[in-house]
């Protein structure tokens, strides 16, 4: 049974502010509606979540791994997924192509695409590198690649570039240049690979790249400290419920029953707030959050709560089997984390 | 079915060796036989390496939260089961106290006491601040908080106090230096307190703890570049075994599709082992791993497997469903992470 106020929750506990949520995903519908956003599953794993963003009128999925395409043909949000990732496990790649769904992956090379044509795979798009040291090919043998699996018998519905590296730069004009230049890179390509759609972009690029037809923004729906960092209209909405187990009067500082093991840490420490007031966190062990309050607050008392927000949302998240849907103090709902793994 | 090749491994997937995890086993049984050693089940979540740990002479175990209790008493590894971490949570504390094992927590409050009197439970340590700011109490109030706990029934079996700034130093001398310190806190609140434990320590102070009755060591099973950088005797057991993606011959990096959430990222970046050499790892993304060969050594193959040695097994192994027990090539196993969450 799902507890009724949120002090009956056990910590940590992932909570999901509704009403922040709510908002962004207006926001972002405002902006690209329909298929003009393509939502990111990787950043929350949670087909419940899935589900608001596609009664906002998103139906088109963006998808890290097969196991979030399997996941979200089984929830019936299966009308067009994209893989937005290389892939060469046939064994995996077969399931995709079985799937009751529209199942679109992208290629970057001859073997993945090789891979996609031996699983039976139908749709592709050809995945660009725009900048960032990752995936994609150069954009000089896009339109190659394009003929090739075209010759291959599959459909290539247009291009993918993912502008990772400008994403996160909290200048927005350098953040609105740098993107231009990546999508001009993409453009470019696309121009060689013909099809419909050109995929980019993430939550800190959505209202400044003005090329793509689609934007594969995840965060938004959650977001975190990172991204908060920048000029963006969404609201945090993921915080980390916990518990105070241990107060050190003497020294200044208390404990959380949250650690490194419900939190990503590649964007460090996540933040506290004791009682509405901002809190700092000295550090994190396996199973436990050092911090103190700010100057002149007092310290907290064993067993008050403490909210944490985490530093990067996709990992933390992937820690956590559930989150619960909370409206002020009231539980509304518990959503199963169920896209997690490969 | 378990695949019987480590080549028919689908990726990321946690590969333990054998080889590895036997002479550790064996190293640490040596060093502190039987009950010396309370081996930290943290640090792998894993009830099938626990039996390898009893197997090897050690029947007590170290816990971080209620979940590991339960999972090591339903595995009948129950014999003497510390909670080694401060809980307020009656339920959780009552589900403890109606285990069929042998059950002692730790307190260090009035208010961890006070639930864990109220919960039923009978056996405690009284847990000892030795200079981390984490849990423990100040060492002069430790007998008095053990009076309190024995007048509300409950026995108090020792002190706990880990010395976990200490732990990670590289230097020796100065390890065994500040450990001695930390134990002398620690000698002097078991004074006050009685009992037959003092329990302290984990894997980079096994062998310089002189004092403590028994070590909580975790990591020494499976190891980590972490603690590699220290002088011990243990050997990395745990890796990572992925497959490259992406390959990008002009800009001289690979991809492989590993990332932050099959990486416990606190400690830094993993490192890299492509055909034996070792690589450079430029960056983790939530789903890969943008890494380099070695000046003058070949970019792998899409398709190749690369291994990634964790730098901090503990968050690593909380992302995963199971681990592959491997000698060689060859699977010999598939162990369920199965004391995972709270």
């Amino acid at each position: 049974m799902t507890p009724s106020r949120i002090d009956e929750l056990q910590t940590p506990a992932l909570v999901v502010d509704t009403t922040a949520l709510d908002h962004n995903l207006a926001v972002m519908a405002a902006a690209l509606p329909g298929p003009r956003c393509r939502p990111h599953v990787k950043a929350h794993k949670t087909t419940e979540l899935a589900k608001r963003q596609r009664d906002v009128g998103h139906h088109a999925f963006t998808c890290a791994t097969p196991r979030e395409l399997i996941g979200m043909a089984g929830a019936d949000l299966g009308e067009d997924l994209l893989l937005a990732n290389e892939v060469v496990d046939g064994e995996r790649l077969r399931a995709l192509a079985d799937l009751d769904a529209r199942v679109t992956v992208t290629v970057d090379s001859d073997a993945t695409l090789d891979a996609a044509v031996r699983a039976g795979l139908r749709e592709c798009l050809i995945d660009v590198n725009v900048g960032m040291p990752r995936c994609g090919c150069l954009p000089e043998d896009a339109g190659r690649l394009a003929d090739q699996a075209r010759a291959a018998g599959l459909q290539v519905r247009g291009v993918m570039g993912y502008e990772g590296h400008v994403v996160g730069l909290t200048d927005r004009a350098e953040r609105t240049r740098m993107t231009a230049e990546c999508m001009e890179m993409l453009v470019t390509a696309h121009s060689d690979v013909g099809g419909e759609i050109v995929s980019a972009g993430g939550t800190g690029t959505f209202d400044c790249n003005a090329t793509a037809t689609e934007i594969q923004a995840g965060s938004y729906a959650l977001m975190d400290s990172a991204y908060d960092a920048l000029d963006l209209p969404f609201r945090p909405a993921l915080s980390l419920l916990t518990t105070v187990v241990s107060v050190h009067a003497r020294d200044g500082f208390a404990v959380a029953d949250c650690g490194l093991k419900a939190l990503g840490m590649d964007h460090g420490n996540p933040s506290a707030t004791i009682a509405s007031a901002p809190g700092t966190v000295w550090f994190c062990s396996d199973e436990h959050l050092t911090f103190g309050p700010s100057e002149g607050e007092p310290l907290p008392t064993v067993g008050d709560r403490v909210r944490i927000w985490p530093a990067h949302v996709d990992p933390t998240v992937a820690y956590h089997e559930r989150m619960f849907v909370v409206s002020g103090d009231e539980v509304l709902d518990v959503w199963l984390v169920d896209l997690r793994a490969w």
